[in-house]
């Protein structure tokens, strides 16, 4: 079957290859640790060169953290609202050293708040390409180090937020007096739920005033010191929902439709039960399709095609 | 005059002692870097006789740190709500290696949080000893690492609440991408501003939901990454604010009385202005004066006066 495109998926901690098809079907993955901040000696074009080994030169698309300013070339943000066709027409073309052409997708800017993502915005126009009612209209949650939720309505992402909810589980975990000096960590559902209730109830004022509890119930001896990581982990995670709600992001009324896999999505689906909120797995594999649309959309998927 | 008590104050990291005469005039001062975490080589003895060296044998009362569970003898905490009277018939007596008795001053409990402190219900009591009006019905903000949040009514503290707000602070700054790779910390008195009414105007949601922001602002060239530090000092101090609000511990109608000194409470000051609360210093040398209060309540200043 004849390769078309090469997309690659390149983020801070990873990178991810995929050949396509004519069709859009991916024929063979690649997972590389070569993340932008991982990169390997002689850097971003050796990672590059080990990407796409062996892979015929066909057009190569590029999303994720490899395009900021830590990146191989930086790519002006591009402001929101936004469809996959402006995403498509706002590609930077570079030049490796190799002489191909690597297209890179440009994150995306919210102006309101101010916000910004890079990678996400392809993970987003693959939950659309296999959504349409959500890309009609939908709001999305893409947990992680920095969680975004994203408003959609019309094939377009209207806006976004991110939340730190779990880089400051690693700041409170590691680095502050919450968890220093804590045995190892115990699975403890119970105080992950604690957690999570918690914060559902903290009212306004949020669970931020009330996260020094970790510390009291366990002084208190009614949390063990090695479940003081779940019960931040639900602190945490609600205060999110709590916030996503305050904000309007989510409401009981409305499916939220949640990105990604994995113990931390279960996670968020088991916080948001505590809330009564309806939260929804959404299609797999959604960057490697964001990829094929918008190089679809842009006009690379047809004149290159190689045996 | 005639020495009547040794008052210690002894945190985390720092001990403070105070030679006081028969009517609770402070002697003589001595201020050591012998917190609990900064003990010298022979540890609490060894800090102890350097604090009262050449000191009268008379009655010695310690509040803080040093009752913890990391301290020189764990102290039960004491539930509130709590005056005066019930801390002095709370305190623990030891025994000193070379056989002096040492009175150490309980921490406090709020059972209905929960939440914990050692050391400023001291501070209260020096304060309460001072202004009889805020005793009979106020609101104190003891800024810090661990700021306080304390309600008074007929001279008992009827609850607190611990906001970790300069604990946060250091985190994010030291150990966030909102704080990593910054150059030097500029003063910045507009970028502060700016994170307080980011603060202010995040509603419910809360100014977690916007901390991104920080590193939003650097990107856009719109904040200086040499004032991200201001920045987020504002945002933090704000979301105390917002939250105290909140939380019904502060109002635009009555006033906070602010415990401390220094460009810490300069910040909290410059911030609750932009709220419009109504925010007042209240006496110095609170813990001296507290440390007097409870003894003598405990009766400890009356039977042992030497020359």
């Amino acid at each position: 079957m004849s390769t078309t495109l090469i997309g690659l998926d390149w983020g801070s901690t990873h990178l991810r290859a995929y050949r396509y098809d004519a069709q859009g079907a991916v024929l063979e993955k690649r997972a590389l640790a070569h993340g932008i901040r991982h990169l390997p000696e002689g850097g971003f074009p050796v990672a590059f060169a080990q990407a796409t080994d062996g892979w015929p030169d066909v057009p190569v698309l590029a999303c994720g953290m490899v395009g900021s300013r830590n990146g191989w070339q930086e790519v002006p943000y591009l402001d929101t609202p936004t469809g996959v066709d402006r995403l498509a027409d706002a590609l930077t073309a570079m030049t490796t050293p190799d002489g191909r052409t690597l297209h890179l997708v440009p994150g995306l800017r919210d102006p309101g708040r101010p916000d910004v993502m890079r990678g996400e915005e392809t993970q987003i126009v693959g939950v659309m390409a296999q959504s349409p009612d959500v890309a009609r209209k939908g709001t999305l949650l893409l947990p992680g180090t920095h969680s975004k939720w994203v408003s959609l309505r019309d094939g377009v992402v209207t806006g976004f937020a991110t939340m730190m909810t779990g880089e400051l589980f690693g700041l409170l975990t590691q680095h502050s007096i919450l968890g220093a000096q804590l045995p190892p960590a115990v699975d403890d559902a119970h105080a992950f739920v604690r957690g999570v209730d918690m914060a559902r109830d903290s009212g306004a004022a949020g669970a931020l005033s009330r996260v020094f509890s970790a510390r009291t119930l366990m002084l208190d001896g009614t949390l063990p010191a090695s479940s003081v990581p779940d019960y931040l982990s639900g602190l945490l995670i609600g205060d999110e929902l709590r916030m996503a709600i305050a904000a309007g992001w989510a409401d009981v009324q409305s499916q939220v439709h949640m990105v990604g896999e994995g113990p931390l999505c279960d996670r968020y689906l088991q916080a948001a039960a505590r809330f009564g909120l309806a939260v929804q797995a959404a299609p797999d594999a959604t960057t490697s399709h964001g990829l094929w649309r918008i190089a679809d959309a842009a006009g690379l998927t047809s004149t290159h095609a190689t045996a």
